[in-house]
This record gives C-alpha cells, sequence and structure tokens, in this order.
C-alpha cells in the first residue's frame, strides 16, 4: 500500500506555454506497481490553461480546488470543487483556471499513454 | 463529454453497518463508454468507516475532504485532503472517518470490479 500526499510526489513542469506555472505529478503510476490506470495530480497557475488537444486515450478528472473551466467544442463549461469529467478517446479538450488560486485537479489514465 | 459535479451523480447507502451515513456514488463508469477504469466518489460520516476487506481488483484512492485514516495492517495512517492511497488487489484495506465533518474521497477500480 502507497500512501503519500500528492505535494510529495515529484512536481514537473507542464509542457505547455499557456500553462501558467502549471505543474502535473504522477501520483500512482507503473513504478507503484499500477497496471491498468495511471493517476495524476495537476497544479495549473492563475491564467493558466492546458493546450488543446485531443488523442486516444480517455481522462476521467476530479477537480479538487480552485475553479477552473473545461472547453466542449467552442463552450467554456465552469468547474469548481467537486465537478467530474469524463473526456472520451479522440474527444478535443483544453482546461483553464478561470479564479484567483490554483487549479487543482486528479486525472486518471490508461495505462499504455504516457505518464505525463 | 460527460461534466457534472459528483453531488448530481445518484447516492447508493455504503452496504456496510459500520459505515454510518456512508454513501457511494458512480460518477464515470460503463454507462458513460468509460470501458477501462470507473470513478467512484464516497462519502463517510462522523464515526464511520468501510468493512474490513480484500478483493482481487485495486484501488486509486484521492482524498478530498474531512479527516480519514486507512488501515495497513494493524496500523491507521492518518489522510486529510490531497492525500493518495493505491491499494494493490488481494491487499486487506478499511477507510474511517477521523473528523467532524464527511469524510470524502474519490475511488478508481478498473472495469470488471463491481461498480458499487
Amino acid at each position: 500500500m502507497k500512501i503519500i500526499h500528492y505535494l510529495e510526489a515529484e512536481a514537473r513542469k507542464y509542457p505547455s506555454d499557456q500553462a501558467k506555472e502549471a505543474t502535473g505529478r504522477v501520483v500512482i503510476g507503473q513504478s507503484d506497481g499500477a497496471e491498468k490506470f495511471c493517476m495524476r495530480v495537476f497544479e495549473i497557475g492563475k491564467g493558466g490553461m492546458t493546450g488543446l488537444h485531443a488523442h486516444d486515450w480517455e481522462h476521467e478528472v476530479f477537480v479538487h480546488s480552485g475553479k477552473g473551466a473545461v472547453r466542449r467544442g467552442e463552450t467554456w463549461i465552469p468547474l469548481s470543487a467537486g465537478s467530474v469529467v469524463f473526456i472520451q478517446g479522440n474527444e478535443e479538450h483544453q482546461l483553464k483556471n478561470t479564479g484567483d488560486s490554483p487549479f487543482v485537479f486528479v486525472c486518471v489514465i490508461p495505462s499504455g499513454a504516457p505518464e505525463l
């Protein structure tokens, strides 16, 4: 059994110019023996966003804290603590911070996809 | 893309006498087209706990709010907002609320396991 606080996991800079002060952490992954799916935690700073992109694997997202939005087509849908987003494979998506504090969310992906 | 607040998902009573005022919600599951893993959100009331049990599938847990603990062997390890727990398949486990407010956590399981 692995028990940590997510802040103990190594923070890596999110690879996007738009993602201000953004970090990603693999909190449960292949190196822990997690063979089927991988849990990451992302923090996006004030004014930041992820890149608009799509890929063939799905995302299961849970918003932990802060305020943000997710882009669905041409519309931005507001998100806050307790929001849940299921992004299917090949579905275009983008998340952004719309508040003053970090926007923190969990994002689970299947094994085989890049962990970060 | 499915976007909800976890409180919008149907709450089912957690099937344990020890789990006071406890509920479980499937927030992303097979009915949404999630074919590889399933996200649930659990709330355990003050003084409540899950049953001590083991099964052959893994859990990836993220603590959203409240205070609690997870049993690892004979020891209870404290958990709070932002804690992460990876419970391997066949590993005995139990979670409890050690605070005054609901203990709320996300728990992801592989497809094939009972969603609730």
